[in-house]
């Protein structure tokens, strides 16, 4: 296991979604910044479950404690600790994976790996109630990034195919950015909408489940950020990225579509605008040789479609060593895309905070 | 500028295109161990320059001599030093680069985050040519990864929009996997290789360059490789391969294909087989949970096409702070990708190495 | 702030000592370890205040519950979070610490750094109080070692100038390392005992504090611990046990004693005995070159007098930026080192465990 | 092994006695600072051997090439490599080093750690070669301090029992500490330094060894620098410092003198002066809480006597595992510690650069 991230800002989390509670220690903030407690809630609610008939009807309110580091309403520059208690975990609804794998999920090579001493209720520590934790510190993170003129947002860009516009890739407005956070099922064409609610309640139906893609973009970022050559933009935010459960593809401005490019296409040409020297194009998302380039960072994620599903599936037992089936029940997302964008501006604001505080020197 | 990888076997390159040398010092590999000399050499060979017509004509041997770490043919345990002279630097051909930013590169974010004070020789610390060094490392991984029945392959899953088949998901030979390295264009279907090469030669024509895909495999892995939350495989994987150049993507298995999926068919079925689990499809490309499930390990990487172009682009004089064109000269790859390929075998095997190394515990 | 240590196995802290808990994140620790709750129990309470009439009278449980990592018995190879809950923090007492810098203590340098923001009730979080965590941690590492045959003891080696006998440098046993930790003062010499406590009640009558000496033997360990250059088990250890406070000084084997002695003297000839290789004697404290022989480890520490004293002292009102005196009044040890003890030993044994893994390759 | 040093300036180091070249590699440098080589060169001669009759008579000029991160006489921002080529290897003076062990160094250690696969030949990368490179980073250290208004210097504080004075714990000038490094036996007291030297010279001639104390001094530096709990001031310098070959021992300001202090003398009074805080005394060397505090940093190192003499020694033949005796010959400096100054100036001064890096923020 490895429950560490992060060079300057360092980000610890524990627990397990069946333990008495879940928390994260961020050592490495400066001291005496004011924390917007209500702004770090409001995003907490945003991954919370229970919030959408989209999402698992699981209510768990998510609410935080802070151990330490904050004081009079600042951080101390101390380590920040925040702790949620788990207050709504059934664990009787569990029993059957303590034998049977869930395909898809964690669980087979985690029983081998920690030789059956895991704590298989509700994924242990490999469940996505891991994320919340991240939503708090992505939630600090935003507000540093704030003041630093950064705004992080992402939208559904895909659901169960249904395809939303793409974010404009010479920059959206902050405002655009942040009203994001305000839906549920956040797009930029609304009239997608209601046709991917409707997909994921036909999946739901079937006992299946479906999965999209994510766009992200942050705006305001300086020239600079990244540090080659092993710890670009693209290799820093990769690594924490697929740290996001169901993440199996990240790809930076235009990604895949790269490969049937030319160069001739692909280099996005410079100029002067005001001084200042702006890209005509952004096909590389703003990021070139790894660094940050003053235009918006934009990437890409695939989300796989959540693997818990009430549909047969063939699997085995680890204890009888057997062939068996199993159907998923108890309480899950048809699609875990909508609660995991929170989760994914969350980690990208981390990043993007550490970056800074790398690139700083001397 | 970030010149140390990896977490167990610890990685630190240095050197410039046009400085003396370029090298490496490899940390944390176990004493004892006898290298194939001849073997590097055959790696290293595959991504020097000058070895095709499809790529640059430049030519340089890349010879390398160790320095440290190797005494009567076996690694000492201490730091295991490469070191390779830089031979065919034509100084005179990057004189404008100190003025003229090339679009697609990192010069222009280069020259802010370092003051103008980067060597613009050849893009520098950014340039390719620091490839070598990690192809040295990876060669000596992949001997230390063969002694553990692990073997990694990779071939030209697309160039120019052509497309050749796909590794067979569920595991190639290691001969397939190792006969990819006997070709300067590694394809699986042969009949595609002359297209491949033709639409290389036509942007050449043009003074253009064409980017593609990579697929790269790794069979014989143990369940259990990848420590989530913060270091799973793809993680790992991720962030390393992001330092090769030209990388703008990169997904696993299915990759950006699960996005349209559903739960019950992008969740591999599990069946015992010889005592063994076995998954009888591989959408999720070996790896689950964020460790490894004994499937073979499967990606896809997105290369694009080679920023130095002939072809005018616009671009600024950071110098004169003005809007300028420029057409580069020189001996540049229309097509970086097949180079690229050692390149992402040495990277990918490096990391499953520290991987291996990071799994093994008290 | 740097509130993580470790490589293989990575500790994170949290918490003030006014602050609602202080807890430990463990990483890295096996699957599958039964870990004796009660034995843990013990350790805390050698720490914990209110012990003894030569320590604080303040009376704090430090019991602890185990947030996660723990299952069924066992640790899960998860990250193993401890808390503790402060129930015994009188803020009042330390109404003054908010402007007037206590001597010898971090209080100057951390309003400085934290520009006035840290929590200054109890000294925050360089309060020793978070000793109390990494005592949980090294109750943990302790058990571990002991699997591998490893047992670490302390006493105290002198004690405002009264000094007991030295361990054998040869070896104690591994039952009277344990034995130290039944003693509130544990020493060799019986004789010293009164006298040392007899001087501790002197200086806290005249409201005055004094220091001493640590001697720690560690037995057991394996030839081969530690990774030179910069890994050393001496800066492996030094480094983790100057995060004590109060720690001085530092020194292996024979120490400062070295300085005076001659090649001949100190080299510590060799010999088979039993198809082993042992020392005769043991002048480098069982580490040469940097790595373990194969002999007791032994190293000293010094205890600088608590700073906390009722005397008055002259010092700093940072806030009216006026000269001052100040007497430290509240409930404090006019000697830590006893209660050090227990301190120094676990967290030298979670630098051996951390070394152990370290040596694991390949 | 660990080659590796430092969190944000990272310094890798490689080669071995007898190998063709050893180096380092500077990772995290700030682009655009000039270097001044010459006084770089003089460092490296401070150390270099063959300089004075105390030392080792062989010659080692120890002159060094820039491989990358230096263009226009200026850092790019990018590693910074340094290599020394070795010119002066006899390998026929150590061919007993494959079988017999020499006392009191990391030969048998290093032989069972790494299997006997190490290079035996004058230690391997345990020698003291090694720590030419690291002169060369703390020469450049040193220029990046100077900028910042801190000077670092050492002195013999005692050779063989025969001490010299103390530096004034309230400060010396930067010219006294600068002026130590032009004595090969830099003392404050000109009377003690030919005693010391007959000293070297008795021991010599019967084939034995001394050692010492190192006192070192840092001025100039601010409030704040270290980051507890786990990187104070104190941990980081001795984790660097007993890399340091012969180092057994490390003490901060008063050190093993604290141990029969009260608090009332050990506590540094503070008092405004010229609206600055000053303590009136410096028992704590300038570190308290683990942070600078303002007052010059002092500490004092053991080294022990130099491992290889002439005399007679009981060791083992690990190849015939037998007990035999060695009288260790070639060309050995009868006392390491006037050579060891520079060393350990370098790696204080690069240490403390790193946390100057480690102390900003956001």
């Amino acid at each position: 296991m490895s429950s560490v991230m992060g060079e300057r800002v360092k980000l610890t989390i524990f627990g397990e979604s069946h333990g008495p509670s879940i928390g994260v220690v961020m050592d490495g903030l400066p001291a005496g910044v004011e924390l917007d407690l209500a702004a770090i809630e409001k995003e907490m609610k945003r991954r919370a479950p229970g919030s959408s008939k989209l999402a698992t009807p699981r209510k768990e309110p998510d609410s935080f404690t802070i151990e330490s580091g904050f004081f009079n309403g600042k951080t101390t520059g101390m380590a920040l600790c925040a702790r949620i208690v788990n207050t709504n975990a059934h664990s009787r609804d569990y029993s059957k994976m303590k034998e049977i794998m869930r395909p898809g999920h964690g669980d087979y090579p985690g029983y081998v790996k920690f030789h059956g001493c895991n704590d298989y209720r509700g994924g242990g520590s490999f469940s996505g109630r891991l994320t919340a934790p991240l939503v708090f510190a992505g939630a600090v993170a935003k507000q540093l990034l704030a003041k630093k003129g950064v705004t992080v947002g992402a939208h559904v860009a895909a659901l169960a195919g249904i395809r939303d516009d793409r974010f404009n890739p010479l920059g959206e407005t902050a405002e655009t950015l942040r009203s994001m956070g305000e839906e549920t099922l956040p797009v930029l064409n609304p009239d997608v909408r209601e046709t991917m609610a409707q997909a994921v309640t036909a999946a739901q139906k079937e006992k299946d489940s479906v999965g999209g893609l994510i766009e992200c973009m942050a705006i305001g970022l300086p020239v600079g950020l990244g540090e080659p050559y092993f710890d670009s933009v693209e290799s820093r935010l990769s690594h924490a990225l697929f740290s996001v459960p169901a993440v199996k593809g990240i790809a930076f401005g235009d990604g895949f579509g790269l490969a049937e490019m030319r160069g001739s296409e692909s280099n996005d040409p410079m100029q002067y605008r005001d001084d200042r020297v702006v890209c005509t194009t952004n096909h590389n998302g703003g990021v070139t040789g790894g660094i940050t380039n003053g235009m918006p960072l934009v990437f890409t994620l695939v989300i796989k479609p959540t693997p818990s599903i009430g549909k047969t599936q063939h699997t085995v037992n680890v204890v009888t060593r057997e062939d068996t089936t199993l159907e998923v029940t108890g309480r899950h997302d048809p699609c875990i895309l909508p609660r995991a964008i929170p989760v994914v501006e969350a980690v990208t604001a981390w990043t993007l905070l550490d970056l800074f505080y790398m690139a700083e020197r001397g």
